[in-house]
C-alpha cells in the first residue's frame, strides 16, 4: 500500500485505500473507528455480542436477540460527516430518562432490536441503520447468536488468594475485584456471523484492540470460525494495545497483555503491535513478546493531548497511516 | 386551480398544485393521505393528540409526551415511493411481539417519543422521521400538549335510556356502547401547534374527515386557535364524509354527521361536502344540510371495489382532483 502519488501540475492519484477490519466492542472500538475512518474508506467493525448488562442485557432477556449496544456505538462512530449523519448518531446514542420501562434504553438499541425482530436478520437490520446514518463503513456482529462470557478469577476472597472462582456474565466480569486469568464463551463453539468471516478473508488489515482485554478483545479469538479466518486470511494482523492497564487488566504489563492473547489463541500470529510510547517504556520485554508472535513493535505517542487516558483520534490515525503505507 | 395545460408537441405545463391541509387521526386520515398524496405535492396532515390507549397511551403515561401513534400512521401514509421509504414505513409500523415491557409498542412510536425527549420539540422530531421516510408531505400535531377527550353519552344503562353519562379518555369513548351526543377536550383551551395554524392560514384547501367522528374529526374544531384559523383562512373548506356510519356514529345519517360538526363548531362554514354515492342515496336531507353550512354537495363512487367499507385511494384521489380543478 503506497500513499498518494504527486504528479506534475499538482495532480494526485490516490491508490486504493486498504480494506480494514477492526475487532472490538464498546469504547475501545469506538475510539479505534474514529481514527480508522480517517485513513480508509473500506472499514468494517466486527463487534462482540456478549454484553448482558444495562439496556442491552434487558433487550436480550426480553427479545432473545443479540445485545445491540456495542453494535450501536460502533455505528455511531462511523456516522456520516453531514449534519443528518451526526444528528442521527447523537439521537441513537440518547437514553430515555425517568424510571419507567423505557428508562435507560438507548433509542438506537430499541431501533436495532425492532429491526431485528421485524426483518429476522441481524446483518440486514444493522445495514439499514448504517444507511440511516450515512455510515462510513459497515458494522457486523462477531457471532450470529448472543453469547455469554465466563471468567476464571483468583483473589476474590482475600483469605484464599489462590482459590479459582468462576464468574459468568460480561457485566459481572467487567467489574470483578479479583484477577481474571482466562475467559471462555458459552456456547463454546458459537457460529460466526458469515459476513464477518468473509470480510476478514478479504481484508488487507485485521486490527485487534484497543479495548477491555477480556470482554472486548479476546472474545473474537474464541469464536472458532473467526479465529480460523484470522489465521488463514492473507491480511496483515495488527494489535493495538491499550494506553495503560485499567479495569480488567489493572496492573498488567504490556507484555502480559500480549501473553494473554497467545494463551487464549495459541495459533495467533501478528505482523505489528502498536503501543503508546509511555506504556511501552515501562516494559523492556514488550519487543520480545511481540516478536514471539511474529510482530514488529511500533511505538508512537497515541494518548490524548489533555492527559486523559484515551487515544487521540488524529495521533492514532497518523500511526495507522504510516503502518499501512510501510 | 387548473389542470395541466397540454401544448402542441405533447408538452405539458403543470401549474402549482394546491396546498392541502388534511385534519384527522388514525385509519381515516391514513386513507385520506394515501389519496391526497396522488394529487398534490404540498400536503400537510394535522393530527389529533388525544389517544390514550395502547402503545400511545403507555408512552404518554410514562414519558408525559404527545401520543405518537396517529402521527406515526400519518407519516407512514406519506412515505417515499422508493424502496427505502416503503421499508422504513413498514418497519416503523411494526409492533414488538411477546409479553415484556416493549410488547405492543410500534417501533415508530418509540423512535418518535425518543426524538421528542431528546430534541424537546415535537415538530422537529416529526420532521426528522419525515425525512427518514422521504415523506411526501409534513405531519403536525393539532396541539402542542397531550389532550383528553370527554364524551357525553346516553343509553349506557338500558333501564335509564335518557340518562346522560360522562366518559373520559379516547379509548373508552371509541368503544362505548352508549350513544355519544357531544365531546369536549381537556384542557378546554389547549394551545394549537403554531405550525398547524400557519399551514391552515396558508392553504388552498382544508379537509376534514373521513374518520372516527367524535375522536378524529370533531376534536380539531375544539382547539380554539385552530378553529379560528379554519374560519379565517382564505382556503376552501372540504368535508369528506365516511362511507357509512360505524363505531361512534353507528346508525347516524349522513346529515346527522354534518349537524354534529355544526353543533360543536357553530361558526363553521364549508365549501364542499364529499359523500359516497351509496351513503348519500340513503339521506334525502343531505344536500340541504350541506347547503346550510354553505357547501355544495359532491357525490361520487368512493368505496373500495372489493366491497370492504373503506375508501378506494384512486377513486378518492380522482374525486379530489376534480374538486380542486373546478
Amino acid at each position: 500500500m503506497s500513499s498518494a502519488l504527486s504528479l506534475p501540475g499538482g495532480l494526485t492519484i490516490n491508490p486504493r485505500l486498504p480494506a480494514v477490519v477492526a475487532f472490538g466492542g464498546g469504547h475501545g472500538l469506538y475510539a479505534n473507528l474514529t481514527a480508522l475512518r480517517r485513513v480508509t474508506d473500506q472499514l468494517t467493525a466486527v463487534v462482540t455480542v456478549a454484553d448482558d448488562g444495562g439496556s442491552s442485557g434487558r433487550l436480550r432477556d426480553e427479545l432473545d436477540c443479540l445485545p445491540p449496544g456495542d453494535l450501536r456505538m460502533a455505528l455511531a462512530a462511523l456516522c456520516g460527516d453531514d449534519e443528518s449523519g451526526r444528528t442521527w448518531a447523537e439521537v441513537l446514542q440518547y437514553r430515555f430518562r425517568g424510571t419507567g420501562p423505557l428508562s435507560g434504553h438507548a433509542i438506537g438499541n430499541l431501533l436495532i432490536a425492532g429491526l431485528w425482530e421485524r426483518l429476522g436478520d441481524p446483518v440486514a437490520g444493522l445495514d439499514m441503520v448504517a444507511s440511516l446514518l450515512g455510515a462510513r463503513g459497515r458494522v457486523l456482529p462477531m457471532s450470529s447468536v448472543p453469547l455469554e462470557i465466563e471468567a476464571e478469577v483468583i483473589g476474590l476472597d482475600p483469605m484464599l488468594p489462590d482459590e479459582i472462582s468462576s464468574i459468568r456474565g460480561q457485566a459481572q466480569v467487567a467489574k470483578t475485584t479479583g484477577e481474571v486469568r482466562a475467559v471462555r464463551l458459552h456456547p463454546h463453539d458459537p457460529p460466526a456471523c458469515p459476513e464477518s468471516v468473509e470480510v476478514v478473508l478479504a481484508a488487507d488489515w485485521v486490527i485487534l484492540g484497543p479495548g477491555s482485554w477480556f470482554t472486548s478483545v479476546i472474545p473474537h479469538l474464541l469464536v472458532p470460525e473467526l479465529a480460523a479466518a484470522v489465521s488463514s486470511t492473507p491480511a496483515r494482523r495488527l494489535l493495538t494495545l491499550n494506553l495503560e492497564p485499567a479495569g480488567e487488566t489493572e496492573g498488567f504489563t504490556a507484555a502480559r497483555h500480549i501473553e494473554l492473547l497467545a494463551e487464549h489463541a495459541p495459533r495467533l500470529r501478528l505482523d505489528v503491535v502498536l503501543a503508546d510510547a509511555r506504556f511501552a517504556a515501562e516494559d523492556r520485554h514488550l519487543k520480545s513478546y511481540a516478536a514471539s508472535l511474529g510482530a514488529e513493535l511500533v511505538v508512537a505517542d497515541l494518548a490524548a493531548r489533555d492527559g486523559s487516558p484515551r487515544h487521540d483520534p488524529l495521533r492514532l490515525a497518523s500511526a495507522y497511516a504510516e503502518i499501512f503505507d510501510s
